[in-house]
This record gives C-alpha cells, sequence and structure tokens, in this order.
C-alpha cells in the first residue's frame, strides 16, 4: 500500500479506519491511551497523513482542532511518560509528520504553494512540479572511552543534576567515524582513534536518525568549547554502576534514549 | 572558523585564498587537476561557499560562469576517473553544496526568498527568519549474506553487467537495522535475522550518508519488487573473487563505492 497512495486514500472508507488528531502539535490523549477518533469525527479542514495498518486497520494522523472529543492534546513529550512505548512512539512520529508538513507549505525550489502528496509522505509544487520529502538528519551520540572510564557532558539546556553522552549531527561530506571524531575534538578537545559502532534508532525531535558509537580517546585532557557544553567530565564504570543504581554523581539518561544503551552496553561489559 | 562566517568571509581577502567555478553544477577543471581561480578571476555576481582550509588557505566553491578560463567545465562523476580521490571529494562535496543553494531560493515555511547565510552553510529568511540547512539524507545499503553466498542486485538504470549490494533510504521513524530489514524485504522478499554495521561514507548524489551492513537472511527465496530491481541472486564467494580478478559474471563496484568494501570485506573473510 506504500507504493499505491491512491488506494491508502481509499482506506479511509474502511469502517476500521481511525485517526489520531494533533492539535498545534499535541496529540489527543484519552485517559492515557492514544485518542483514536473515527471518521465521523474528522474536521472538514483536517489535514491527513497516513501512517500505517495496524492489524489490517488504516491509522492516519490528523491535524485539527481537539476541541469537543473525548480526552486532551497533551505534550508529546510529557505524554511518553504515562503512554505505552508503542504509543508513545506512534504520537512521536505523527507529531514529527505533522510538523514538516506545516512547516512545508511552500517550495524552496521556485516558492509556490505545494500541497500534501503520496497520502502525507510527500509535498509536491504546483508551480515547479518539483517533490519534498520530509527529512532525517543523522547525528552521532558516542561515549569517548579511555580503559576504564567514559565521558560525559552537560549541554546548557540540559535539566539539572543531568549529563549524557555527547551529541552532534553528521555533516554533509562526513562518515559517521568522521563526525565523532569531528565532534569529540570540537567540544571536548579529546583527539580519537577506533570508532565501533554499536546501535542507531530513530528521535522524533525533530526528525532524526542517532547512531550511537563508542570511541577509543588517545587525549584524555577535556579542553570544553563553551558554546556547546558547560561541563564534562571522566567517569568510572563504578560511577557508572552507581548512576544506575540511582545513587550516582549524576541522572542516568532515560531507558528509551540511546545514551542509555551505550552507557549500560559499556558498564556491563 | 566554522563558528564564526563573518571570520569566514573575511578570509576572502586573503593572498592564498582560491575559487573553484561551478558552471551549471560542472567544476571547473584544468589538465586533471581542479581549476582554483583567484580573487580577480570571480564573477561579481558568483555564489561563494566556504569549503575549508587547505593548509591555512581559505578555499571557496563559486557559482559562475567559467567561460574565458583556463580549463573546462566537466561533470563531476566523469571528472572523478581522473582527478586525485582528495580532489574528486572536494568537486562533488562543492557540487552538492551549490546544487542546493541553487534549489533552495525559497523559504519552505513561508515562501520568501532565502539569502545564503553562514559563509554557506546555511540560507536564512528574510520573511520569518527560519534557517535552512543541507540536508544529509541517511541510506542503507546492504549485502544479504547466506552463508557462503550473497545477494547482489541490479537497478533498471545500472550500466549493463553490473550488479551491486541492495539499498534504500532510511525512513523517518526507523532504526538503521529496521530500514536494512524492510528494503530487503520489500525488494527482494528475504527475511532478515542479524544485522551488523561495516563502514559509512558520504556520497553527494544527492547529499546521502551510506551505511553499509551485513545482514543475515532467514530465508532465501527471491521475490522481486519489480519498480525497484530487475534482477538479483545469489553468489558465492568464488564468484565474488572472479568478479574482483575481473572474470566474474557481473561487473564490480567501483572502489570509491561502499558497496565494494562490503564485497572486500566479506570475500576476504
Ligand atoms: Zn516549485
Ligand atoms: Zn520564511
Amino acid at each position: 500500500m506504500r507504493r499505491d497512495p491512491q488506494a491508502v486514500f481509499a482506506a479511509r472508507m474502511h469502517p476500521g479506519a481511525r485517526w489520531l488528531p494533533f492539535d498545534q502539535l499535541k496529540p489527543l490523549i484519552d485517559d492515557d491511551r492514544l485518542g483514536w477518533i473515527r471518521r465521523s469525527d474528522l474536521a472538514d479542514e483536517a489535514l491527513e497523513i497516513f501512517l500505517g495498518l495496524d492489524d489490517g486497520m488504516p491509522r492516519f494522523a490528523a491535524a485539527m482542532s481537539a476541541e469537543g472529543l473525548d480526552g486532551e492534546a497533551r505534550d508529546v513529550r510529557a505524554a511518553a511518560m504515562t503512554l505505552s512505548p508503542a504509543d508513545a512512539a506512534i504520537a512521536a512520529h505523527g507529531r514529527s509528520l505533522v510538523d514538516w508538513h506545516q512547516r512545508h507549505g511552500f517550495c524552496a525550489n521556485c516558492g509556490a504553494m505545494t500541497a500534501l502528496a503520496k497520502a502525507g509522505y510527500a509535498r509536491s509544487c504546483g508551480g515547479c512540479g518539483a517533490e519534498h520529502f520530509p527529512r532525517t538528519d543523522p547525528v552521532v551520540i558516542m561515549l569517548a572511552l579511555d580503559g576504564d572510564r567514559c565521558l560525559l557532558g552537560r549541554q546548557p539546556q540540559f535539566p539539572k543534576g543531568f549529563m549524557s553522552a555527547l551529541a552532534g549531527f553528521v555533516e554533509p561530506g562526513e562518515s559517521i567515524d568522521e563526525a565523532v571524531r569531528r565532534e569529540l575534538h570540537e567540544e571536548a578537545g579529546i583527539r580519537i582513534g577506533r570508532v565501533a559502532h554499536v546501535a542507531s534508532q530513530p528521535w522524533p525531535f525533530p526528525s532524526s536518525l542517532m547512531i550511537g558509537a563508542f570511541a577509543e580517546a588517545e587525549t584524555t585532557e577535556i579542553r570544553l568549547d563553551d558554546d556547546e557544553l558547560e561541563e564534562a567530565r571522566w567517569f568510572t564504570k563504578d560511577e557508572i554502576h552507581a548512576v544506575f543504581a540511582g545513587n550516582g554523581p549524576v541522572n542516568a539518561p532515560p531507558p528509551m534514549a540511546i545514551a542509555w544503551t551505550l552507557l549500560r552496553t559499556w558498564a556491563d561489559n
């Protein structure tokens, strides 16, 4: 069906079709579950985006007011605390697609207005005919390792007491390993030898592909780039075990974050 | 300097500063070398993009006519055959940035005109103030493995006699492993177990991050998606060794391609 957008939009007539309203990018949540609505409750002017099939039943995101519907439009990140992981992922993915559509009403090539196409997987330009697709930015997030120690840093906007693995966008013309080396050198002044890829995961704020890696430190003296980090320091494995036990010197990243996977994988090996 | 675009543009006055003209996206090539020009040869209306420092000397791409200059504007991919690998990479990277600027003269958010900003690393909107950055699309390219055999396929646009590893864009909301599994299933009907990351490299046609992986096949019967591949089949290690020796059943990917790294790594182990 992904290949046949007309078939997808025909699926709107399926009696099992459901829509998840997003009001100002906030999904409708009803009693800690996603507030799926039926076609009869869909606003006429709603922007509709196909999300996929759930057990054969079409699922859509719908940008529209949630007024008068059961439940409450809630911030995705706050709602993620109480939703099931599967529902939280659907809410985050839907929000990121709605956000992209709402910020791409015009063609970057010719300035004409664009219209939703391919059931929400693209926008097409009425002027020059260009097709535009949602972007996914590759981001590296890496744990620099010096034997029994790992490097964590603190961005100014982090919650109090929280430190995490360093991260940054892969720039045009770079490989993953090059981005890991450049970021650790720019942000913390560390020179890196070998880089090992560990895991990846999508991250929808905004739409990124987070690529997690271990990076072997060849130097250990930290020189901070003040624009990026307000603090960075080396932590021993014992300290990281204490962090996971809840009595360490800093707070751990949440389990859904790839930084958690990096720390856990390293600390347990 | 990357952080201080004003300093970058001041660097235009450096006596060692050089510009590489791109005429209709074709870099100036002079006698199998990049045709760097001095500021006195720069066209008034040239679009200038900072590429970096070469031994302390600022280097820029310049979108302008190459008429009257020494050398010839040549297609990047054709020129890559005779340029040094370092020069070929500069030409490809510059071309991809020039291309992005030329196709992003308008703001996707509000439709107003945008202007080059941050020495060419961004465009900023005169209407709503949004900043736009070049995109890099993550792409997976993977070798499905069934013991002593690997899977190669042929896209309709490939040169005659050429087959390669299967590839596709990572979609919003996917991890690398999920993209590998989905692509191999959609394009060839193969179910995949474990996925192992091998290497990555930038690829500038258009700006992508190619992420190479091995994928353990759990099924081996091929069902082709006719839209994507016109042929796919399993090759033994002996056949791949023959391919590299120049007497195999198909032609090998060029050494600069990540498909080459995947095949070589697998066949030599
Ligand atoms: Zn257009
Ligand atoms: Zn704008």
